[in-house]
């Protein structure tokens, strides 16, 4: 893979950074990478493990000079930082971001970027429950997914590099529309967020059953709700908060859902329940035979002790 | 590890079934073991794949001369096949079965047991989405918890025994009444896989975004629902109608506690959000610390293409 990129600053060094980072080293992609955390102790921990090839104390130092400005920080900060980078953008530039929303993003940030320079609002469906400077590794976008997600008018080149990049990076590309994104993205991620974090807080909360009896027996499908729900908290604060209106339709009609089973149970009705177990089933089969998941029927249970 | 029983039937053979076969075989557990499922064409397939020692055409046959009988069909059909063996058990032997309800297994198959054989239900808390007599392998119980629940009165020397061949089929055991795993499991188990289903469902239905949508974009979050989600219908459809004040009563509480996050997100109430997820993030470090867990960064995401 050759270089796409002269100089690429990552401004927020967390997972999806730092991920990018050893990505773009891995493949070559850019010629220098700069970052900024606005955390000292994060800089000092990037600066410890080599993480990016110079670390600034400011994001205007970060971006000076940069052909590609990649906003990494939670979506609710995206606005802030964009105003704070604007006058230092080189003319030519493109200045892109990897938050989980896309309607906010672009309000938030479009309005600070020059006439001069681009703006191309990026998704890449990858993570983990681990957060921070130390949590990333350059495998983390391997055959999976990065919505492009170009505002109206978008310059063609500017994208078709953006794409470049996130391929080299080992991602899939679509493009989609902002409103479609943040609503697909509500049903695959955000409602399945929440859902979790609510069944793992209720399971805490009940007193006649122990915490430890929790954890010990968490085998039994509870297990990868925690995994779900130990995601980092100021990244989904802010996605619900930003992506309000999408998550909470899902959500009504989850629970419009759940009220029906629900009855069915309290009802008895096991042909109900059958079916639309039968049902979900498929779906299973669909995310497999679409590479996004394995059926080693060890899949999840870890290296043995 | 030496035997722990001369004969042992197991009735029903799918993946719990055939994982304790060859996880007996590992160990040498036992000296013979007889399987018996009610479809000509489980029976068939187990014959072809070296699945149990002697696969018989009724239970009874299977049943006849063991030491131990293990019912591993789904928990609403628990009652009837015990029913049906019930006059060829052999006096001082012991009937158990791998439920994942306890207080109605032990209703509907307690009043079979004669007066001279032991009843002792237990419950494996192990198992992936997979079902049928080939999705069995040796390892499914190392490491994983085994719940016995020996109803008041218990041959403790039975209750011993039974212990000692969860041990060596790789489990960690312990002992709990029928009403409190019954609780314990709703909440670890039975809700989050009703949810589970729920969620797939709804995304299943929701016309403005395509099922290929649902399924590319898996990776962020729905993914895990999904495999949740494709567990065996029957077996489930039997847990929530045989475990129904329990899986409701939880059912309940998670509702209460979504509707104040759906609450915190309408009126933006960022702080009540950060502060739950903080909270449950904490709950993910005890099941790693406990060894239920792995916290690989590329845990899930299965082999690279």
């Amino acid at each position: 893979m050759s270089q796409i990129y002269d100089r690429v600053a990552l401004i927020g060094l967390g997972l999806i950074a730092s991920s990018m980072f050893w990505a773009i080293k891995r493949a070559g992609l850019a010629g220098e990478v700069t970052g900024f955390a606005r955390s000292s102790e994060t800089r000092d921990t990037a600066r410890r493990i080599g993480l990016c090839d110079r670390v600034c104390d400011t994001a205007q130092d970060a971006v000076e000079g940069a052909d590609l400005v990649v906003l990494c920080v939670p979506v609710g900060a995206m606005g802030s930082v964009a105003q704070d980078i604007a006058s230092v953008l080189k003319p030519g530039a493109t200045v892109t971001d990897v938050g989980s929303v896309k309607r906010h993003v672009i309000q938030a940030v479009g309005p600070h970027i020059p006439e001069s320079v681009h703006f191309v609002p990026a998704h890449p469906l990858a993570g983990t429950e681990h957060s921070g400077p130390e949590s990333g590794f350059a495998e983390l976008f391997d055959n999976r997914w990065c919505l492009i997600v170009p505002p109206e008018g978008s310059d063609q080149e500017a994208v078709a590099r953006l794409r470049s990049l996130w391929e080299g990076l080992g991602s899939f590309v679509d493009e989609m529309d902002a409103d479609h994104h943040d609503l697909v993205l509500a049903v695959t991620s955000h409602a399945p967020h929440l859902i979790a974090y609510t069944m793992v807080g209720v399971a805490d909360d009940l007193r006649r059953v122990t915490d430890s009896e929790v954890i010990k027996y968490s085998a039994a499908g509870f297990r990868d709700f925690t995994r779900i729900a130990a995601s980092d908290p100021t990244m989904w604060r802010d996605v619900f908060l930003t992506n309000k209106d999408a998550t909470l339709e899902i959500l009504g009609r989850f629970t419009e859902e759940l009220f029906a089973l629900q009855r069915a149970i309290r009802t008895g009705d096991g042909e109900q329940l059958f079916d639309y177990f039968t049902r979900t089933r498929e779906i299973r089969r669909g995310i497999i035979d679409a590479g996004q998941d394995t059926d080693a029927p060890d899949f999840g249970r870890g290296t043995k002790v």
